[in-house]
């Protein structure tokens, strides 16, 4: 195959995806072949694996990003009409799940919180005991937004003490960190594959207590947003409802396969080296990083831009695409900053070509940095 | 790039690809990213010229499905309190529309006609007599479950003389027959890419009239089939409401630019010799079409099953993937039939090589066909 340029997608995701995973995308696939049923079925299975959920929990994916498997997560698994949501948010992906949750037309309360500090127990207890008709707790693991790491376990502590279920965005965390689905007695986890699978957009994962799943039957009302009979139909056929993205799909079971060859560990030890590189080398550079580094998921750094009145984001983010680096402008949850995410097919190597880039971009838009 | 064995994959879609439209799925993009963005809007303003629509409708692209564009449709432009739809049906496709119809919870009568002879002008005034409720009318075009190309344009003189609504599924249909959404005065037309775009699934697109979107907003009970919301955010930033199938995207941005060079008349054309080639091929054997060729949309031919008693429908299809050739299935509402699908990467020569491979395969599975 012809080596296509790497383009580096330094993004909370998608992301720079490995050539091994795109090159699968070049054949094309039956949906009803065995072939492909065996993909969705291998790929089905290596989510639960990873979270320790195959005895517990089930693994929908449905077509779509994944905000559609969080939508369609509500819509299939929380009963309308008794219940009501706490959504915990501290960041962008936190206002998202009230903005979905209450699009979706659910009783919603939110728990908004400052960025920092983490979310305590306290803090959790204290929305609970003000308002007993919640029912489900609703949080973002890896909250990609400003970089900052939910403490889910607590959560799910808390959540079992009091008997509500509980909800936990993975989008940005699944695979790049341990997540116990059984441990955590998690109604729903919510995955991407295109964040620390390292695949490609265009398909949502839902993991979901088979309890949960079983009565939820003929609960949603969005026919493409039913994760029951998706799973029914699933479990019984082998195939999508309806056409699946084939390619993507593809994709995706060589993620899975190379995610378990590398290992979840040494996935999470190479993000955690690529991010320790980066966040060093620009701090060297007189940056500061939006948060301390004990709290922040490091698989992306939000870093607060620079003083220099030369500096300007627009200008920046140009630079660096010109030189084939794609940054991220900061969240409106956190103006004033700009975000590098170290996901995909990315090591420390890559990393001293980024701070490169951002030498020689810095200086041609004209801002002064300290000597590296 | 390393040649890549093409697999036939002779369905109704997703379908062969050309190789150029896969390649397009070796470079990540940022959904963000000046290029991506264009990509997304070449592709919506070439689905509205290539029907007509750029005077009075928008296209919004959602992520999913051709189902989900279907749903979404229903959801954003459909008023649920005030409406009743009428879907005819001849088929499964017609029979799928009906139960999104219904499972989105709308209020729905069901014209079902026998799969011949085409629905008629007085079948659709008689059922809109019988219940003055209707509002809408929904009706698949080419019904892929059949191979039955229904007479839209017949159906929109009817809607348009009682002042009812229109949607068509046009998703098997779109860029391979002349549809003129300006003229039917469609409500909404819905497509697919991986049909006669020749592209990857991973995506809907609906063509919907301009006033009718306007007029949406905020009606959606699910926020991800909002068609509304994706419309404003992508006419003002340009970019897709959460994170699209970048790879897909671009896959289609090719397939349109191809579907551009090649001229629909000249697609069509090469798809009409397709079917010819093979309809005439398989009758010199013997085999029998479930449609006489005056009501077929050549872009799929639908066989009887010989009458030999060492045919079987799985024995038939292994013996041909072993060849490299995806056959398909009869759908339910056309049982004792299969289907080859003559749309995507083919012309006159693969039809040669798919004829071949029958021959084989049937002689393999012993069953007897007149002599070619
Ligand atoms: C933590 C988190 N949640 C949800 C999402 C939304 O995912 P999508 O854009 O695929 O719908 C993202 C995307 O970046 C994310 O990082
Ligand atoms: C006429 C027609 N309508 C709708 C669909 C459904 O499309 P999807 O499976 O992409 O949701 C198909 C798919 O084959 C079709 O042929």
């Amino acid at each position: 195959m012809e080596e296509t340029k790497k383009t580096y997608l330094l993004t909370p995701g998608p992301l720079t995806v490995p050539a091994e995973i795109k090159a699968e995308m070049l054949r094309d696939h039956s949906p009803n072949a065995a072939t492909h049923m065996a993909m969705t079925s291998a790929i089905r299975a290596y989510c639960l694996e990873i979270c320790n959920g195959t005895d517990t929990h089930a693994c929908v994916p449905i077509q779509g990003s994944a905000t559609y498997g969080v939508e369609a997560g509500l819509h299939t698994l929380v009963p309308r009409e008794t219940s009501r949501i706490l959504v915990v948010e501290n960041g962008f992906y936190g206002q998202r799940l009230a903005e979905i949750a209450t699009g979706a037309r659910f009783s919603v309360s939110v728990l908004s919180l400052p960025m920092l500090p983490l979310p305590t127990e306290a803090d959790i207890e204290a929305a609970l005991e003000a308002d007993p008709a919640i029912t489900h707790i609703m949080i973002c693991h890896a909250e990609t937004g400003t970089g900052v790491l939910n403490p889910v376990a607590m959560v799910a502590d808390v959540a079992r003490r009091h008997g509500k279920e509980l909800m936990i965005d993975a989008v940005a965390s699944f695979g790049g960190f341990p997540i116990d689905a059984a441990a955590l007695d998690a109604l729903a986890i919510f995955i991407s594959p295109n964040k620390c699978l390292e695949s490609v957009p265009g398909v949502a994962l839902v993991v979901a207590r088979r309890d949960a799943l079983e009565a939820s039957a003929g609960r949603s009302p969005a026919v493409v947003l039913d994760l029951h009979a998706q799973w029914r139909f699933m479990e019984e056929k082998g195939a999508w409802r309806w056409t699946p993205p084939t390619h993507v799909v593809a994709a995706l079971a060589k993620g899975c396969e190379r995610h378990r060859a590398e290992g979840l560990e040494a996935r999470a030890a190479r993000y955690r080296a690529n991010w320790r590189r980066l966040v060093d080398g620009l701090r060297q550079r007189g940056f500061e990083t939006l948060l301390p580094d004990e709290i922040a998921a490091p698989i992306i750094a939000t870093f607060k831009d620079p003083a220099d009145p030369a500096y300007d984001f627009r200008s920046f983010y140009a630079a660096m695409e010109k030189r084939g680096f794609i940054i991220f402008p900061g969240r409106l949850t956190a103006a004033g900053t700009f975000r590098i995410g170290v996901m995909g097919d990315l090591d420390e190597s890559d990393m001293t070509l980024v701070l490169a880039a951002i030498d020689e971009s810095l200086a041609e838009i004209g801002v002064a940095t300290e000597p590296a």
